[in-house]
């Protein structure tokens, strides 16, 4: 497996980016993902209640076929609480691209980030169609990674090279993250393209071990967003035999993992106003489940989070969490570890003597800046 | 019924604080409540997997009797995470202060509040019990009141008379508060002490209702503690008409609901960095339940505490807590309106159109502030 540290499309898919106006300054704001092959779709979105309109359609042409051909993102407009219109809006989106691609609008996919409650300008969108379709090129994902990121500071990038059999297939997955990130995802778009040939149930497998793995392990700031979306097309052009069980899915779910784990790690050392990089892993529980209960508790505590950015080595708050998850820790079992509170990168180690399982959650430190960003985006 | 918003003792109470050198730079660390009259003690304590040692000494006390004449109770040191010795410390705190007063141990409750996983000076307490003891006066709760306070900017404090048939009776209630608030309490000590006759079972009764309905409808930060304690005792010595149910009983939840919500709402408005306060209602829910479940994920936001600091009415963010809460708020029925930001005081009030319940949280902001307070506190 041969690992890169940035985008990189596999055979059949381009992509590209424009600025379309729904943000200032002529910000890339509008990204196309496009496969010239039919490839099937798998996508895991927010358990949020209030769902963004992209996700209600995207639902909808999930529900009647996995055969798509294209990801239309913008960024600037969540295109959430917009009730019917919201919905009117998006479905416009995909039949606007698809007379355009020749297609039709159930084969595309939509995503959306940015403000919540404003209506998308659809026209905007519109009339910028036929110069994102123009501009597709294999480099384009050099542009469509930018054009998805909001208050990302960088681009979340990385590609995964194998084989299977004798055939080489490619992931390569493209992120963005920064604020609302909690588990069961958040404002996070998170789009992995592959040349993979895989049947459709073990590629809905290998996606649900991935995102249990990875971003559902991350939290930022606990806020769960109303438009998280992790979508993974598979067009299959690589030709390799079809991936259905065995040593083969197992070699597409570390590498699908793999793929979902570094670009969620990026997300957290991303997070907004993030000056420290925090894995807290849970050791000797019971099971999975409650291991990473408490390091949510812990990560998700502002006191824990106020104290790695102080360089504050306040161990209490962290028994508090532990405590406040709920799980019948004893306090004589209760083990903590923390390594240096100097470093960028900082390891949490608990261990509470109820089992074998154990848990890895990763998280950023709570500083001043998150507050200034937050106290003025709108 | 009447309200002093000062702490005024009731008859046959005495109180008093010295600075026994827990706490730096001579300052209040050390309080003593006394009653001259056997009280009935009522208490309830954080749900916090890890309690602290005071708090486990109190329930064994409690187990075994009603009965009680004193509390005792330092800042400065949370006693928790302590393992044996910190229970050994916490009894033989109770101890002494018992051989001084000449009565049992079992007759004292203990509590605690600050840094956890330090070993308490019991020496220092020691040395101090008889001066605190021979200080005990009427007037002593306004030391009582400033030596129980950590991080607090001010003493918390109120005082309730009403008349119970033709007998007058006092509530007066002291707290501190400040950081780790959160609901089912948070490092928030809570003392409530009154002249009333009134039953052990109705007592209880009495001050479950009033918790429900305030210090558990608080959170400043989403953080629990470890040492949360209300801790009421009532020592008849008013010699009203015995209080067991119907009127008598009304008036007195009335009382203790009022004087709880008037302590609770202080905290939240000295909550740690806090420069608005906001009073979150959620309407037509279908219980009281899942409409407080709803507030408090407001409440709990960090994005939405930010936006309050901020002044930004960025309502997504309440959409999409509302989402995050898990309850089934379809997007058409749900309705928010927020009172003008500039203002200290902040009202907001969401209606899910799903039944006729309601339930009202208050929360401060999250502001820079909180992170210099959090990040240096040790």
């Amino acid at each position: 497996m041969k690992i890169y540290k940035k985008a990189i499309l596999p055979i059949g898919f381009e992509a590209n980016a424009v600025a379309c106006g729904i943000r200032k300054l002529n910000k890339l704001d509008l990204a196309l993902f496009y496969s010239h092959a039919i490839a099937k779709a798998s996508c895991k979105f927010t358990s949020n209640k209030i769902l963004s309109a992209p996700i209600q359609v995207d639902k909808q042409y999930l529900k009647n076929n996995r055969d798509f051909k294209a990801i239309i993102v913008n960024s600037g407009n969540a295109n959430c609480f917009t009730g019917n219109f919201g919905l009117r809006d998006a479905l416009q989106v995909s039949k606007d691209l698809g007379s355009c691609l020749g297609i039709k609008k159930e084969n595309i996919l939509v995503a959306s980030t940015g403000i919540i409650g404003r209506r998308l300008p659809v026209d905007k969108i519109r009339r910028a169609i036929p110069k994102l379709i123009l501009g597709l090129s294999s480099k384009g994902i050099d542009k469509a990674k930018l054009a998805i990121m909001t208050t990302d500071t960088f681009a979340k990038e990385i590609t995964v090279k194998l084989n299977i059999g004798r055939k080489a297939i490619t992931l390569c997955g493209v992120a963005k993250g920064a604020g609302m990130i909690a588990p069961n995802m958040a404002t996070m778009l998170v789009f992995i393209l592959t040349d993979a040939n895989i049947l459709q149930g073990p590629l809905n497998r290998a996606l649900d071990i991935a995102v249990d793995n990875s971003f559902n392990c991350i939290t930022v700031d606990g806020c769960m967003s109303t438009n998280d979306s992790v979508i993974v097309l598979a067009n299959g052009v690589a030709k390799n035999e079809l991936i259905e069980r065995g040593k083969n899915f197992d070699l597409f779910v570390q590498a699908i993992k793999l793929v979902s784990l570094e670009l969620a790690k990026m997300v957290v050392k991303d997070g907004e106003g993030a000056t420290k990089f925090i894995q807290i892993k849970v050791n000797r529980a019971k099971n999975f489940r409650e291991a990473k209960k408490i390091a949510l508790s812990i990560a998700n505590s502002n006191l824990f989070k106020t104290a790695m950015y102080g360089e504050n080595p306040n161990f209490g708050r962290i028994v508090a969490s532990v405590g406040a998850s709920g799980v019948e820790v004893n306090e004589k079992d209760l083990k903590i570890k923390v390594s240096p509170l100097s470093k960028k990168d900082i390891n949490v180690d608990v261990s509470i003597n109820r089992g074998n399982s154990s848990a890895v959650v990763y998280t950023s430190d709570l500083t001043p800046e998150y507050i200034k960003i937050n106290a003025r985006y709108n």
